[in-house]
């Protein structure tokens, strides 16, 4: 991190120029467009592919997304209004709103349906070619802005974007009151799924990962039963456990792990007819029992960002039912950008979400 | 098979005692239950599954469902009404109707959803240890027989059930008028389902396979493209040419052969938010790119059966549109039923539908 | 009422000879059939359909469903399992379960599509020609039983019955978490909807009816904001009130009033493209605003009993998260009958939930 | 109409002033903006909705959509690219193309889940305050034209808009294969709704209307029954007929009339868990049996223009499965607009369809 200068009236701004080149420096304060509103940035999480792209120079393993020319990080976002542009109705300078990072082209066949998560050409906060928002000021199309009540917090507001996962998951599983739930992976979107799996009536759910600690934490959030997988575990073993737990398969499972043991075990783990919703980067290739899946009609899906799922986690938040903020672990002002992101990085002090406040 | 000595009152049946061992034999006439009614059998096809059985002794190469003890074979059938038992109120004797083989066992909780394809204990002609339709007397619940209208034959009756398959891929794989297909294996399923799509208005099907001679068939029932797969096509090179023919890549794809290869360029030669249905039976494992699915969220959906398809099935041969007489390349009568089956385990002499008049 | 004298061992129950005579008399004790249970009688609420059978001999206004022979009253019902049929495997002597009181022929179009609510045939407890289960023991199909958790009561599981109303109407209503709601009627089934949308995550529920001491019961459960209408108002001062008190239109309403005034005024309030759910039972004839609905494709859509609704409705009562309990205004032993449909009809000391214990 | 003297670079266009005033002028080529493109216009289709502007100053009996300026008529159109707009990627001059007329704002609530036909700020054609295209040159957003195929002629192209109803309409009416449908009203929408259904394969479809000659052209087009309705008729006895055709109630019944009896037999005809869809505009308030609708489960649905429909009404029209041209009774050239809105008022000589060539 190179140290900077601040003049207060700058716009100081965190930088990734290439793989683990994240800098502080100033940038012009922007001017919100016709459709846009200038924020004053608050709080804004990071998220594993943030660290990704600063560690790895892209998002994947395999070369998705590279950081080609310098970069703003930060996606998880909330800030206040304080300008708007001319055709702007919905929002006015002084509102506290949560940023719904992606914004679609408006053009394309997907943004026509209403899927604008699936558009080629979609602006996504931080993912290359675009910028984010660890920034002191920030423009964003005002229609993704999301009014925050006067009880939300801007750092809830920031947690929206892992609760519009949550939301966007639990709809492609088609998750239903009494339900049991099977999540791979207690990282914060496996906690965050619980949570919101939880709040929308899930009757069990049981998580696992590789580490105690993170299942200790997701129990204490509200995980019902945990297990840690270790060298001993193959999918066989791991799903048996998980049908022995809940007395039979489970209607659910949400794989957050991103490992192919989770996803076969999430396969054998799941009642006929059920779903196995894919939210974990796997590697490119997989050997999975399809057939299995395929035959007992157990649907795969995948889920790539989210679309108008803002309102339903803004909801959430609002309804003080789900406490986000638990997940909130760490937090750094914008000057100790660099310092946030390796804890982010290490998990260092049981770190699940870091949040910086600009 | 052994040689029978048939009196006209009786019942003959062809009968699997074991992999390998098809006789015919006389069976007692059943009398229908209460819901039941007594059928005389007009056709019968053969599937791929009856000669499974026969050769192998199972239905798949993992020894699923296997033949242990003697089993009439058939359940792609159609028959005349002889006798209705006290309850029946939608047939009267003299009704010729299509019989849909799979009778769930109404009191599940796949059942009582209206998922009966799913129910544990399905009963489905032919296969173990429910016994089929190759015979000349057979009783069947009378709500999953469907009256023929006058114009629509037995054969047509039997083919309802191959017709079924491609209603609930369909289904399954939400198929709008105008949408581009890519099908991979031009066998009867395959061709089936090209059949179903086009009549549902799909504007394009491409189909695969490895034999010339099945997708010169399909050309002539209406495919649009084909693609004779060779032992220079690895999946990429089989995505890429279904995308250069379509100009783009498919709305659905329908993977009907089991090949590995097939699954992996149905995933690659798919859309965005597009589907993937799973109507063959693959190796118990498969390696396959199912984070390219997962990010573009292209769904994963197998095909079980079918549950609620004859209605659409039987209105689909009854229009008149889809010429699916044309799918029976032999006939044969119960007597003959070895020399049928022989005829369907090789292919020989082009064989598509072997049909089996009783 | 008739005075009896009852043996223990025998069958003590609430019999509707025809209109204005209900008796509680000894019936045999039935024999449960191979996918029957007997129960030994628990808890029965009474519904406003019990009460309407007895006080008018039919269920609604214009003669629907008359009482032409002598019926056990009763369908809001819990109990204990006694013996279980030969085919029965889902439950055991000592269960406690919540009992679904329709059950389709299971052989229809409609029971094998799973909307065996719709079932010409239905069983429905105490609606001629089925009858109820005020009674001390009553069979059952063992599939329609749900056995209880432990931690929840007999008194909970009786009150299954107006919570599945609850899961089917937001069903139908396509809630989602956030969504604002519009509940015309604040009797038992009014308060149900409240309580179920609440559970499910709608961020503002507002209700309407004529007396203020139901609002005021209502507003102690949960509901956000009321309106007592009196007789100044029309369909549109009421609408304009709600979107007022919302800020918008609903994106739901609920008519559970039966009253013309309440169903005009949930189309006025209700948003382009929201859903207008029918559950009370209105006159025959209404005179609505149509237009309105159909160009700003307001769906309308009625709520006729349920289906597969108890399993989710026994996990809101499992969940501890919805306080149905509450609603239990009254109680009364089964020989008290008489003197708790007196109370139920009158509505005498707050009576919202009337419960007899067998 | 004003006789005009037209300077063949210039923009010849049928411009209503005010009620009763529609008169041909020549307004300024315009400029296509970034995301739009210039049109030379082809074929213009007169519906019933550019009738009632001329006619009455609005578009229904109320006052609905009052024409407050001078606006240009027609919103059945298709023409040719001449320019493209600088971001413009699907379309190059010299394309033929079908212009859907109902463009989204793409910001509200409803454009960003794919619903923008429910806008409030949706810009229709021709209706106030849009202009529309019976002119020679017109500019569209790029991606609400569709590329027509060779084989498709312009006027085929511009049918595409009555199509695109029938496409929303047999999609809220859930219309499956070999269901039954009945249509009321003959008119140009009535036919296209039972075109488009028998293309999707509706079994049977019954179509009512007051004018004999309408139904005589509806069984030439391909309607099975069809019911010439007189002062005799209530809605019982519409329903009761549609009934004894069917065999049944239909399972889906499309309201294309406007008339209170059609809304009310609708009801009554339709199966229980049917549809009843509304497309015709009614009188601000009808009578009718709601609470049938309700405890039988019959939806009521409205069409209110159309979203995402256009890609499937081509895809129909290029099928060639369906002849739509036959609907196209008359036609004129631009010059002669007030004779073909004359001709399209009076439905004199049997006009259907009356189509402009620009």
């Amino acid at each position: 991190m190179t140290g900077t200068t601040e003049a207060p009236q700058e716009n100081l701004s965190a930088v990734l120029y290439k793989k683990g080149d994240l800098r502080l420096v100033n940038l012009p304060i922007p001017e919100p467009k016709d459709d846009e509103v200038l924020l004053r940035m608050g709080s804004v999480g990071i998220c594993g592919s943030d660290v990704a792209f600063w560690v790895k120079g892209c998002l994947g393993g395999d070369g998705l997304f590279p950081v080609v020319e310098p970069l703003v990080m930060g996606h998880e976002a909330a800030g206040t209004v304080l300008k708007v542009g001319a055709n702007v109705k919905n929002l006015q300078p002084g509102d506290r709103v949560a940023i719904e990072p992606g914004v679609g082209c408006r053009y394309c066949d997907h943004c026509k349906v209403g899927r604008y998560n699936l558009c080629p050409d979609e602006m996504f906060c931080a993912t290359p070619p675009n910028s984010g928002n660890i920034s002191r000021y920030y423009t964003h199309p005002a229609d993704f802005c999301f009014k925050l009540p006067d009880h939300v917090s801007l750092e809830e507001g920031a947690l929206c974007e892992p609760l519009a996962v949550g939301v966007k998951t639990t709809r492609r599983a088609e998750l239903k009151v009494g339900q049991t739930v099977f999540i791979t992976g207690a990282g914060p979107i496996g906690l965050i799924n619980m949570l919101v799996a939880k709040y929308l009536g899930a009757s069990t759910v049981i998580m696992s990962d590789v580490r105690a600690d993170r299942l200790e934490f997701a129990k204490e959030l509200g995980a019902d039963h945990t297990i840690t997988v270790d060298g001993t575990y193959d999918s066989e073993k791991l799903a048996k456990e998980v049908v022995q737990a809940l007395g039979a398969q489970a209607n659910v499972s949400i794989e957050c792990s991103g490992a192919e043991i989770s996803i076969r075990a999430a396969i054998r783990a799941t009642k006929s007819g059920g779903k196995v919703v894919l939210v974990g980067y796997t590697p490119p290739e997989v050997t999975v029992p399809l057939v299995d899946a395929a035959t007992r009609e157990v649907d795969i899906r995948g889920v790539f960002r989210y679309e108008n799922c803002y309102p339903e986690a803004l909801a959430i938040v609002a309804s003080g039912k789900v406490d986000v903020k638990k997940l909130i672990t760490h937090n750094y002002t914008i000057e100790e950008t660099l310092e946030a992101f390796e804890t982010a990085r290490t998990g260092a002090g049981g770190a699940i979400k870091v949040m910086i406040h600009c």
